[in-house]
């Protein structure tokens, strides 16, 4: 079931504890860490597809990258990333991280996201734009995303009723 | 109801899910990352006795100092912490911070930590011990530590059956 | 004397070593570090113009906001940022963050930050743009950048022959 | 020429930029924070030794790991840390990390650490142990500490007349 924030549908969300720790010297939480809060839920979103950067670090774990069509040398890496800050966010607090992909070029994407604040009513607090690219770790050099993944990808937003600019 | 860890009771206990951010090169979580999660279940267990460093980071909130007989001035700080690795740490998981008080000074008091992982069965990964001490900020001076303060830290601990050195 | 990075000048540059924790578990230093850097940068680029963000964090420390006009609860706080990630970035290393300001508005302003590396002769390995905002922290509404402190940043830029939009 | 820290000599010290972002909420260096210090001390300590924790992140890069007797898959991990924390840190500073090796096991090792601020006029603000682990990353079992690197620890701290426990 899509998740509505203001007019916008949302097929994945993950939500974020926000730690003491998170809070710096002003009394709200760091810019830099509404990065962190964007790349847990980039990472279970890529669980979520089978994608290699959300694979366990334990060794010998089952990584899902076959069945994406992907080999374990060949993952996403941030080539972008935007962050508007609209509201200053307090400890403590649950955040929910809304993702949705917007655009699939041929080896890269385009991710929205709109971070939400419970202690808020729920209220916008940041939204954000990432570019990743898929890349050949070793080789460093980018990968057509394979059609499995695309058609997961596919799969998930239409979910949310959200058509992919490029897919 | 008093959780148990091996042979050991805990009154209070801190769940913290681990971020794909708290991995280091190595795979595993970083060692400080561990301060960050005890601090976490630290300000939950202050937040739970109603003491200063775990008041609302928001402007005008309440800060529950008044009910342990603190002033808004007065807060702990850590004097010593002292980590125990047992285990590597993988994401991802949900680690378990069970927290303790194990001694009663007049300005300081110290604590016991056991962190177990969900993803190891409940397995011990680290032991920590923290002394805290009661700080007059702006004067930089320990404070004695107030009876309404005491008595709610040996009420807490009672729970799990803990008798406190110095209590 | 301004810094050159490719045909641009800037006449604000902050080193910043790479430290070993800053690499993620890809190998590279985290794309959420960058955004610690270039508030590093930004904070001593605020120190040389005597903004409050840079303010000391030592109890009864001088603020130097006085000179800037600016009484002290009222300070700069990021509204956006943008990173764009040229090259992957490895530890060791020593990156340069060269800032600038490219537009000042009523209450806000916007800063251009490149970073290079050592390691890579110097390459730019990021981008950013930062919207700050001079805030009223208590009452939380925007405040007008002072005379003096508009006067401070348009004769830094000048050092660089950068003319500044809105100036 | 070794380095001296009230009574005590050291043949080791790191020097780590204070970041705005270090700070936390109450204003001072968090205590987390300090072991990310003693961490980036450590790490530049091993790649003296040419220990394999501080070669390069950079793929291909040459890892100093063989003069040391030590294959690439066996490496240091740290199974105790304890930090006192004598005195806040605020920010700006520069501190200094002194290391040294007062212990050698067959396997592990213990090191002492102490933090001295510039701007405090270089007195201790911590004092930390690290207890260290040689350890075969994929098998996960602990490794006999090789005699070359053993001989160059022995030979570094006798440039600060330290004798080693154990050696």
């Amino acid at each position: 079931m899509p998740l509505t924030v203001g007019a916008e549908s949302f097929a994945f969300e993950y939500p974020v504890v926000v730690q003491w720790g998170d809070v710096d010297r002003m009394g709200h939480v760091n810019n830099a860490i509404y990065a962190r809060y964007l790349e847990s839920a980039r990472c279970a979103y890529f669980a979520e597809l089978g994608l290699g950067d959300a694979r366990s670090s334990a060794p010998g774990a089952h990584d899902g990258a076959a069945e994406s069509g992907l080999s374990g040398e060949v993952g996403p890496i941030v080539a972008r990333q935007a962050i508007d800050y609209r509201r200053a966010l307090y400890h403590p607090d649950v955040v929910h991280v809304h993702v949705a992909t917007t655009r699939l070029g041929r080896s890269s994407s385009v991710q929205r996201y709109v971070v939400t604040s419970e202690q808020q009513g729920g209220a916008v607090v940041a939204e954000g734009e990432v570019v990743w690219v898929l890349l050949h770790y070793r080789e460093g050099k980018p990968v057509e995303i394979p059609a499995p993944l695309r058609a997961r990808i596919v799969a998930l937003e239409a979910e949310a009723g959200r058509a992919i600019e490029g897919a």
